[in-house]
C-alpha cells in the first residue's frame, strides 16, 4: 500500500539516479533512498561505469542493523542476478529493509519481476509504480535498448531565430552566446555519446569532448560516416582527453581509412547501406549493442534529416539565438520526407526556458 | 521627491495604459491613477480613438474636489495644449490635485515639458522619470512616431521548429496551435494596423481582422505591394468588418488597379522605388505621416526579410511548434544582406513562454 510520503522520497530518489545519466552504460542510472520514521537514512545512486548500484551505494553508508525496518525507495526493480557483484535484491534483505517502494520494473530478462519476487520471498512489503512516468521517461534510454535495441536518441539543434545554423559563408560562430553552449556541455554530460555525420566532422573539426563539467566520464564521440571521410588531424584524431572514438561506416569505406582509425585506437562499427545513405536504424542498433543507451546527435542538417525521416529522434533540445540569418543562411534541417503537413514529424514541448541571451526549448516525439 | 509607493501606483497606472494600445492612435495610449491617503480614488486610461485622454478619464469619475490635495500617476506628461479637449494638465490644476507623478516627457512639440510647467506654475508638486524605460517601452510607437517619424514595427514570425511556414506544396495550416492563433489575435489587438507583403495577400487571402477580441476597433489592413497587386476578391476586397484597408504602391501600378481599390474605399499610399523594391523606410514614414504609431507585421518571408535588412523592425514575437518541415519547407525569412554573423541583425531576449503547444518568444532590437 502506498503511504503518504512515498512520492515525495520516490522525487528524491530520481533525482539522485539523474546524477548517473551518461555515466553507467550500459547499466541503467538508478537512485535510492532510504527511510526510517519520516527521516531519510541513506542515499544512493549508481557509480559511474556502474558500480555500485544505487541499493548498494546507499547501503554502504549505514552501520549494520541500521536499515532494520526501514523502507527503501527505488526508482527501478532491484537486480536479482548475480553478476560483478551479488543482486541488489538480496542486499536489500540482507540488510532487514521492511519495505521497498519502486517506480517501474526492470524488463531486463535476468531481473524482470525476479527482483520483486525475491524481496516479496523474503517477507518484505513491496510497492510499485510510484512516480512511474517520470523513472521511464528518465530510464527511457535503458528500457529502449532492451525493448527495441536501439538507444534513446537526443537531437540538439541550435540555430538562429529563423532556423539557420551558419551563414552563406559557413561561419557559425558564434550564434548561440555562452549560458546555452554551456547547457549543451550539461546535454553531453548526461548522455553516453555524442553524435554528428561526417560533413560536421569535415567543416567544424569538432572536439565533441566534455569540458568545464568536472571530474565526469567522457561521452563516447561517434561520426557517421558512411565513406569514412572523417579528418585524420584535429581533435578527434588527436586529442588526449582519452574520451572514444567510435566511428560508423558503410561497406564500401576504404582499407586504408579503416587501418588509419584503428591503429589510433578508434572503433570502428560497419553497417549496411541503404539507397538514401547508411542504414540508420542498423547504425543505431549496432550502437546499443555496443552498449549506449543515450545518444545526442549535435548534427549536421543532413543527419538531423535522415534521423527524423527514419523516425529514430525520442527528443529534441532547441536553442534558438535572437540573430537572423535568413534564407542566405545554411538551414539546420535537410530535406525531410513526409506527404503533407500531417505527417511531417512533430513533437510534444514539455518546456522552454531563458537560458543567457538564447531560448532552450525541449519537446519529447509524440505519445512519449 | 519620490515616494515609496510611488512605483506601485505607477506600475499600476502603466498597466492601464496598455489597454488603449492598438486603439489610441495618432493620440498615445496613457494610463492615470488618482491616489490619496494611500487609496486608490480613481483609474482612466485613454478611451479608444483617443478621447477623453487618461486623466479626464480618471477624473470623471470623482465628485467635485474630490481630488483636491491627492496625487496623480500619469505614465506620460499631461498635455498642455487645447485640441478637441481642455488641456489635461488645466483639468488636473482645476481638480485640486497637491501632486503630479508622471513616467516620462511628451516629445510632442506642442507639450514638451509645458505640460509640466503648467502645473508647476499652480504650485503642485511634480515628480518625473517614475518607472520611465517601462513607459517608455510601451509607448515607443507614440515616441517614434515623433522622434522618427516612423511607427514601432513588431515582426510575427509563426514557424516550425527549423524556421519554415509552410510545406513544399505551400500548405501551413495549421503549423501552430489555436492558442498561438489566439495570442496572435491579442497581439493584432495591441497594434494599430496589421501589415503583410503583396505575395501573402495573393497566396493566403488572409482577412487581417481582429476575432474574439470583443468590441475593439479593428486595425488597419495594410498591404504593401509595389505592382498594387493585390486579389480583387476574399476578405480583403469583400468582408464587411469595416476593417480599413490601405494599400501601398508604388509608381508603377496600374491605375486600373488604384481604381477599383479606390472605389471600395481603400486608402491608396504612393511611395518611391528603390532598385531593391519599394522604399520600405519611405513606406513606414507614410504610414507615420497618416497618423500609425504601432504596426504588426505578419510576413511574408520577403518582405520581413526586408524590413530587417533596412533595420526597421523593433521587436520580433516568434511562435515555435514542435514540427520539423525541413529544407524542403518554405523559408519563414527571404535573404538577407549582412556581411559577417556580427552584421547581422541581432534581437534582445524579452522573454519566453508556453502558449498551448507552442513557444512564443518576444525580442527587443538590441539597445532598446
Amino acid at each position: 500500500m502506498t503511504q503518504p510520503d512515498d512520492q515525495r522520497w520516490m522525487a528524491l530518489a530520481l533525482s539522485l539516479g539523474k546524477r548517473g545519466l551518461g555515466q553507467t552504460w550500459p547499466n541503467p542510472a538508478v537512485g535510492c533512498v532510504i527511510v526510517k520514521g519520516g527521516r531519510l537514512l541513506a542515499r544512493g545512486w549508481t557509480q559511474a561505469g556502474g558500480r555500485p548500484h544505487a541499493e548498494q551505494a546507499a547501503l554502504a553508508q549505514l552501520a549494520k542493523g541500521a536499515a532494520k525496518g526501514a523502507t527503501a525507495y527505488v526508482t527501478l526493480e532491484p537486480c536479482s542476478h548475480t553478476g560483478q557483484t551479488p543482486p541488489c535484491a538480496s542486499a536489500l534483505v540482507a540488510a532487514g529493509v521492511a519495505r521497498v517502494v519502486v517506480a517501474t520494473g526492470d524488463p531486463d530478462p535476468r531481473v524482470s519481476g525476479r527482483g520483486l519476487a525475491m524481496l516479496r520471498e523474503a517477507g518484505i512489503e513491496v510497492v510499485t509504480g510510484v512516480l512511474e512516468a517520470e523513472a521511464r521517461r528518465d530510464q527511457q534510454g535503458f528500457l529502449l535498448r532492451i525493448t527495441e535495441g536501439r538507444p534513446f536518441l537526443t537531437l540538439k539543434l541550435a540555430s538562429s531565430f529563423d532556423g539557420r545554423i551558419a551563414t552563406a559563408t559557413g561561419e557559425s560562430q558564434w550564434i548561440t552566446g555562452p549560458q546555452a553552449r554551456q547547457q549543451v556541455q550539461a546535454l553531453r554530460a548526461s548522455h553516453d555519446a555524442v553524435m554528428v555525420g561526417g560533413s560536421t566532422a569535415r567543416q567544424d573539426f569538432p572536439s565533441l569532448t566534455l569540458r568545464g563539467m568536472g571530474d565526469r566520464q567522457q561521452p563516447v564521440r561517434v561520426v557517421i560516416s558512411a565513406e569514412l571521410n572523417v579528418p585524420t588531424h584535429g581533435p578527434l584524431a588527436e586529442d588526449e582527453t582519452g574520451a572514444p572514438v567510435w566511428l560508423v561506416h558503410g561497406p564500401d569505406a576504404a582499407p586504408s581509412a579503416q587501418e588509419f582509425w584503428r591503429k589510433r585506437g578508434a572503433t570502428l562499427v560497419s553497417v549496411g547501406a541503404e539507397p538514401s545513405g547508411l542504414d540508420l536504424s542498423a547504425a543505431l542498433q549496432a550502437l546499443a549493442q555496443a552498449g549506449l543507451t543515450r545518444v545526442l546527435c549535435e548534427g549536421g542538417g543532413s543527419l538531423a534529416a535522415s534521423l527524423l525521416s527514419a523516425g529514430l529522434v525520442d527528443q529534441v533540445v532547441g536553442f534558438t539565438a535572437g540573430v537572423m540569418l535568413g534564407a542566405n543562411g545554411l538551414p539546420s534541417l535537410g530535406a525531410l520526407q513526409y506527404r503533407a503537413l500531417d505527417d511531417a514529424p512533430r513533437f510534444t514541448l514539455l518546456g522552454s526556458s531563458r537560458i543567457g541571451e538564447d531560448v532552450m526549448h525541449v519537446w519529447r516525439r509524440v505519445g512519449d
